[in-house]
Order: C-alpha cells, then structure tokens, then sequence
C-alpha cells in the first residue's frame, strides 16, 4: 500500500480543480473522504473516481467513515425525492466499492439493499464499549430509541454494564420529546448517553434535562458521528454535559474514541478477498 | 406550460429534502437553475431529475443561463481532471436536454463535443447590443482577448460602433498582464468593455488602469455571467469602473439586460421541434 498524492483546490469561481500526481494505471485505489456535508463533497469526489479510472485505476474504492444520505430512505408524502436511493445509485455509478462506518440503516436494513456494488461495514462499538470501560465508573448506557436497542445493548454488554432505552416522539427536524423508563434503579451510575449520529443534538439536551431534574449525574454523552449541526455542540456543552465524546469518522475537536483499526481490519480482509 | 411548485430545505445536518409538489405524470418538465457555484448545487439538482423521472416525466431538460465547469477543457499536466468532460457526461446521465446561455467555449468548438444529449445555446450579444445603442453615446468596444474577437465584432456590429481588442498574457489564475492597441484613435469615445463572465474582474481592473493612464473616460464594464468572485464587484468598483453592468444570468445587483426572451425564443423553437 502506498500513499498518494493529490491537489483539490478552488478556482476563484468556486470550481474545482484536482490533481492527481501519484500514477494510478493498474492500481487498486483507496479514497478516504467522510461525507458529512455532503454537497459541496460530492462533485469533486466524482471527479476523483473518474481521474483515477481515467489514468488506468483497475478499481476505486470508497472509504467512507460517515456516510451521507441514509435519513430519507421512503417517500413520506408523494413528490418528495427518496434521497437515500438516489445517492446510493450515483455512488455506485463511480467507485467500485465502499466501506463506512455504522450507517443510519433505518427503513434499509442493509447497505446492499439500495448499493449496487460490495459494501461493508465496519462497527465501532466495541471502541466504544472498550472506552467506557476504560474511563467511566459504574456506567449506565443509555440509548436514545427502540431502533438504537440492538446496539446499545451490544456496547453494554461489551462494557459489562447495564443500559435503558428512551421512549421518544419526534415532532420534526429539531424538536423531541423524551421519557425515561426505570431511571431510578441506577441513582448511584454514571448516565452515559450513546448514539450513532450526533446532529442537532436535541434528543441528547432533552435527556441531559430529565437526568437533572432526576438528580442524576451529568452525564457522558457519546456519539459515534461527530455531525454537530450548526451550534449543536455549544448547545450541548451549554446543556450540562459532564463530557461529550466522539468516534473520528467525522474530525471534531470531541474525536477520543480511534476507530481506523475497525476501518484498517476491515480493508485487510477486503484486499486479501479480491487478490484471490 | 404551467409552473410547478417544489420545495428546496436544508436539514440541520445540510442534507437537502426536495419535495416536487406538482404531478409529472406524462409531462415534458423544464428547470431552471444556474449553475454558478457549482459544487453546492449539483446534488439537489440531480435528485430532482430523479425525482422527476420517477413521478413519470416524459423529458427533464436543464435551462442553466449559466453552464459550469467549461473551463478546464484538456489535461494541462498528467493527472489532472478534465472536469468539463467529466461534468458534462454527468449531466447528460440525469437530463434529457440543456439550454444555456453562451457558455465559455474554449478549445471546445460546440457543447455537442462533450454533452450526448441535445444541447441550446442562446447568444446575448443582440441583448448587449441594444443595451449599448441605448445607453451609450460614442462607444469603441474593448474586448478582452483574441478568441472573445468573434463574439465582440458581432455586438459591435449590431450595435454600429468601433471595437478593439486587448493583447493580454495570462499568469495563472488571478494575474494578467494586458495592453490596447489602437487606443488613441478612439480618445472621444465611451469604452465598453465586454467579456462573457465577469469572474475575478482583473482584466477588467487591468484594463480600467490602462485606460485611465490613458487618460480616457472611465469605462462601461459589461459582462454576459456575473460570477464575481469573492469581493471581484467591489474591487472592479474600486478601480474605477464608470458602470458595471450584467445580463441576468445570475442574479446580481448589475443585471440590467434582460436575456429571458433569447431563452423563451430557444425553448419554442425547441419545444414545437420535440413536438413533431
């Protein structure tokens, strides 16, 4: 494996121009891009993926360690674009295969489902429940929604401790109401909320406001994806969080938890597979 | 021809929901978005193609006044993207037709070099034309280059006035060395100076120096594409531009030359053409 070299710049009208100055012809090419804020990434992305096939890249790759588009996987109203389909079939239109980091499978219950070619992907969980254990006295997790269960459990019972799961309503983008169930049974554990998008950060302040008004510790709020929509991460601070921490799929100053050997294992095997 | 309506938000995390709110069953579906800034705007406009098409459109055509990414139209150096092929291939996959207003043709003779679907050009230089007999007594017009020269002798013929063209040497993106020869022949007149995008302004602003040591009247500056780049407007302002005036091709406190009927003239011809 060897690291290549590129040059993505802007031309003064906002155009893209990219360079790549490492020869690909023959080669087998990796790129590694988190696509949170998708729009402005993806055009030149694509002309990555066509460069590199152009200058002879037997395949291109996908390294995606947060991946864009999983939210808006069915029309809810008639007319609305089914944007999660719709990425998925442009991506693979232009690479060869791709590898992220716990996708917002939702309606999806598998990448496979709406990409066309190999996907993988890799599970940070066990950094997770490795890190809580580490660091966190008499933890207890808390997951934000019945669809998060599966996984809170499994970070729980990696780190030996215990989890509740929120009921929760959403009344649109930003505004959620939540109830905790059985929160008394652990008065004396540090509450640590986990989740796998961390965005406007609204069902995290809304919990960290019933623990208080229980009496609970302030909580450690984990996330996986480090999105932090517009001033999310102040609000979150400012809400009362004992610490806020992150996986690195997406750079964030709260990044603590390193998930490229999840990434790094996954590719070996990936590579090893194809050379067969 | 009737008006659709949709709905373009952000959500928090800068994904985009698009809603088309008016059915497409059957319908031949126009859209109009200019594309300066390109980067940005490509996703959502894609996955309203999509959209479109599985509501059961007919045809989706492209009305863009202002066409990206013409510019880098050959590998200058190994390695490089050659993003108007690329970009072009791209949006011949979602639309079945484009309209455009002058686009920046370089080395590409005809858009039909690079996009596979059908493609319209409308030429603003009649527009410009009756601008300039309107507004401006005794104008030479100043063109900025050889390969504009076409293009200027056709405004100014229409417009029954003088042109001259600048010797201009280019040394990277923002700095260009320029010099007019003829100028004094044409001491009483207004200069005009055309270009088909105003971008970073600096030959502009070069050439207003020029004129200025020359001790002629401060110039019109008119360009097709207001791109302006960062705070080009105001630099050109700055440097002594009499007016600064723009067709409305992207929207710009400059637009005072309206260019919607050469585009309505285009879509009728076009549209009664698809129609037999």
């Amino acid at each position: 494996l060897i690291q290549g070299d590129l040059v993505f710049r802007a031309f003064p009208d906002e155009e893209t121009y990219l360079r790549i100055n490492t020869p690909l012809q023959g080669c087998d090419v990796i790129i590694l891009d988190s696509l949170d804020r998708p729009n402005q990434k993806l055009l030149p992305l694509l002309f990555f993926a066509k460069t590199a096939k152009e200058m002879g890249a037997k395949q291109v790759g996908l390294v995606t360690p947060y991946l864009a588009y999983m939210r808006q996987d069915k029309q809810f109203n008639p007319g609305e674009a089914v944007s999660s389909n719709y990425f998925a079939e442009l991506m693979s239109h232009y690479f060869d295969w791709l590898v992220t980091v716990d996708p917002h499978c939702h309606r999806h219950r598998s990448l496979q489902e709406i990409y066309t070619i190999p996907t993988s992907v890799a599970h940070a969980a066990e950094c997770i429940a490795e890190w809580i254990k580490m660091k966190i006295d008499h933890p207890v997790l808390i997951g934000p929604d019945r669809e998060s269960e599966q996984w809170v459990a499994e970070v729980a019972k990696a780190a030996a401790a215990p989890y509740l799961i929120l009921e929760k309503t959403r009344h649109g983008d930003r505004n959620v109401d939540i109830s905790i169930p059985q929160l008394q049974t652990y008065r004396d554990h540090t509450p640590v909320l986990v989740d796998d998008i961390i965005s406007t950060a609204q069902t995290m302040i809304e919990t960290i406001k019933h623990l208080h008004a229980a009496k609970m510790q302030a909580p450690v709020c984990v996330g996986i994806h480090a999105v932090f929509a517009g001033d999310a991460y102040r609000a979150l601070d400012a809400a009362g969080a004992g610490q806020i921490i992150t996986c690195n799929t997406i750079a964030h100053a709260t990044n603590k938890i390193d998930v490229s050997t999840i990434i790094i294992n996954i590719l070996k095997s990936y590579v090893s597979m194809r050379r067969e």
